[in-house]
């Protein structure tokens, strides 16, 4: 019944997707951010749902929250996690459109955010619109959290989920992206790594010498390459004592999962031009350590001279940054200490550790009956779909879990190859369509 | 008596001097270089000094060849090696006058190249000249050359000395540069160190990736971190297979000399802002090091992101500049093959290593006559000296060695904080004149 209301009224859809498109919203140069949440607002209004806008402080984008009260099922509520901000649309010159065009070429829109993340928002607000429409009541309680500095890092999202906890309270999230591969299945993501990023940095002298004097003062360079060596075996396994001391081991269900999912290593290695992978792995293992591994990357390594030719430079600093990927359990806070106890016992108490960011990882278990009522949604959806324990990427999910407890799980209608945050992104318009209708299922069998 | 026409004669030599300073020479923007090899030319022959421009091909710098044959003494020869190229005078707001102004405020005439090399070029061109205007004869053979390509590496040095060999056929050289210390003090430098300058670089993927994917792909910051583990351990000794194989143990002169040697650890330590030396030298073993211990030094490390905060990024490819420097007998060819040998040895035969620039060490002994005609020379010009084994420096020094086949010996007018390739370079007057003697009094030790 919703999903022909979304077949019958699909151009509003796209109409309002084009709208949102066509208004600029990105946080990284503060550009259109207020008009942005403002057109949202109005748009959510339409469709039947209570919209306000939200504050934390001044110089902080605003947030929109939205609700509808459910008549027959007030006891249970859903919220849909989302951003209107998007990346900047830079470089210009390589789309073949304008980047904020929202043009329609066949079965896809472009634009920049038309996939990320205004065409994930876009099924969701219309999916609650379909049930308003044709019975006047929604099967749970709907509410939305729309922020916009997700691009940027989601800076103050523990400031809003603190400041509007009783506001924002629910029983299940649905994240803000969600993917769907080459062969049209829906990859249902139920976790992602955390993260710690420091920088580890090492001034020797007050100004860079002629590399002459080599013989006497100490190269800063060399104190990092000695302190990193000590991080890290070639496998890339971290030797730092009692890095994985929280670390759970896979449960069988996980394995299960994790060797039901999709990679394909040949067509991976073609597209980034390599020929093995990090401690030859293969098979499975691959699979596991994208989903469950922790990791120590060197993000950034500058020190001296990189210009051509020679330069006999003895620099007088060197700094190092290095993400660390964190899975459940192993807290950031914990990690940096051990971080900074390892650099010490191993005589470089003299680099200095400089946290820049961390995260924890969150992972929704696969028992949770939320996972069974996405999956059948999608499974009817789509014809079928994919379980994924975890993304290998990190975003605030552990934020959400900490202050509103409540399962939360990645499913959307982004097609994998649609380009977001590079030029020419667009939204398959049938994805758009089938991930609406999907999200009617999804509140349905939330609700029973 | 020719000290008698130096005092006499000087205003000449510091209004030439200026004239020299007002004429920019700056090799490495190519401003002034033939204009500047023809005003030298004049002024040699106004001294009675046979003068010409010399070439070896298109588009290089041209040098200058001098030349007076003795009657008394034909069989002798003495070749001074100047260049008459500049530093760039940039930054050029940081000058209290104009760059190449040649301004004299009491002791010190200022401008890029008053000291670095004008000031010693007319020093030995006045020299020589005091003897042609007392006497008409020189107490020996005395040449001149001076190139246009110094400071930006002498890169065609050998392409000169190999054109010109017999024409530049001397018994002993005078090199371009000396140091006087702040105790009035020359220094008498008896050898530069060699150097091997290498890239050792790593492509790992054909594009950076997220850094999510760190668990799976290689990268190329670790691979050269553990490379260069393996050349190098913490108190600076080189760890590749027979690095030093050819290097002589100093003998019991040499390390008479080098005691002897000043070296001010506490004023040095607190020119660079520095705590203790490499390896925790003391003493003597710290003037060892610098006259005569090799050296490997990251001049530079480039990979992945070095901006503020946190990108999370697993960079495609690494980039580590290293210089070795070298000593007597150590070949760059040969230590370039035992590099590579060493990382493939070592299991890192996947990293490209490039030779930017090899060039050998020259050292002239202690015992050579040429050793105490310099040095009587100093001393009676100064008071006192100082003998140094070998500059920490490197220089083309070996060019001259392997071609002419002669000993080379620095000895000159270079206040050692003068400012060279600074801004506000000057020369000092007293050393000037003092030096100009020194030089008459070196032709007739030498001729003797």
């Amino acid at each position: 019944m919703q999903e022909n209301y979304v077949d019958k009224n699909f151009s509003s859809l796209i109409s309002d997707l084009q709208k949102l498109i066509q208004q600029p919203s990105v946080s990284a140069k503060n550009v259109g951010l207020e008009e942005c949440s403002r057109l949202i607002v109005q748009m959510m209004r339409k469709s039947g749902i209570r919209a306000e806008i939200l504050y934390v402080k001044k110089g902080v984008p605003p947030a929109i929250y939205g609700e509808v009260t459910s008549r027959q099922n007030p006891d249970k509520t859903l919220l849909f996690y989302n951003h209107y901000d998007v990346q900047p649309e830079e470089p210009v010159e390589l789309w073949d459109d304008k980047p904020f065009s929202g043009k329609i070429k066949g079965n896809k829109i472009f634009g920049r955010g038309s996939a990320d993340d205004k065409g994930e928002l876009i099924t969701r607000i219309k999916a609650v619109e379909s049930f308003l429409k044709t019975t006047g009541d929604v099967p749970c309680n709907i509410k939305f959290f729309i922020e916009g500095e997700e691009e940027i890092g989601s800076v103050h999202i523990e400031d809003y989920l603190k400041k509007y906890k009783e506001k924002l309270s629910c029983d299940a999230v649905i994240w803000e992206f969600g993917y769907v591969d080459e062969q049209d299945r829906p990859i249902i993501s139920l976790g992602m790594k955390g993260l710690l990023y420091v920088e580890l940095s090492k001034t020797e002298s007050i100004r860079d010498a002629h590399s002459s004097l080599a013989v006497i003062i100490e190269n800063p360079a060399w104190r990092l390459v000695g302190a990193l060596k000590t991080l890290r075996d070639d496998d890339g396994r971290i030797l730092i004592k009692d890095w994985y001391k929280e670390v759970d081991k896979f449960t069988q269900e996980d394995i299960k999962i994790i060797a039901s999912e999709p990679f394909d290593e040949h067509s991976f290695k073609k597209e980034y031009g390599i020929t093995k992978f990090v401690g030859n792995k293969k098979g499975i293992a691959i699979k596991k350590a994208l989903v469950g591994e922790p990791t120590c990357n060197i993000a950034g390594f500058a020190s001296g001279y990189d210009g051509p030719g020679a330069k006999t430079v003895l620099p007088s600093k060197a700094l190092v940054k290095i993400d660390f990927r964190l899975v459940p359990k192993m807290n950031p806070k914990k990690q940096l200490l051990r971080l900074k106890n390892h650099l010490r016992q191993n005589g470089f108490g003299d680099i200095q550790v400089t946290l820049i960011h961390g995260e924890a990882a969150a992972r929704t278990a696969i028992s949770d009956p939320f996972v069974g009522a996405v999956k059948k949604a999608a499974d009817a959806s789509f014809g079928r779909s994919i379980l994924s324990v975890s993304s290998a990427g990190t975003g605030p999910m552990f934020s959400f879990v900490k202050f509103l407890r409540s399962p939360c799980i990645a499913i959307g209608s982004t097609y994998i190859f649609s380009r977001i945050h590079s030029p020419n992104e667009f939204a398959r318009i049938d994805l758009l369509k089938k991930t609406t209708k999907c999200m009617c299922k999804i509140i349905r069998n939330f609700a029973s």
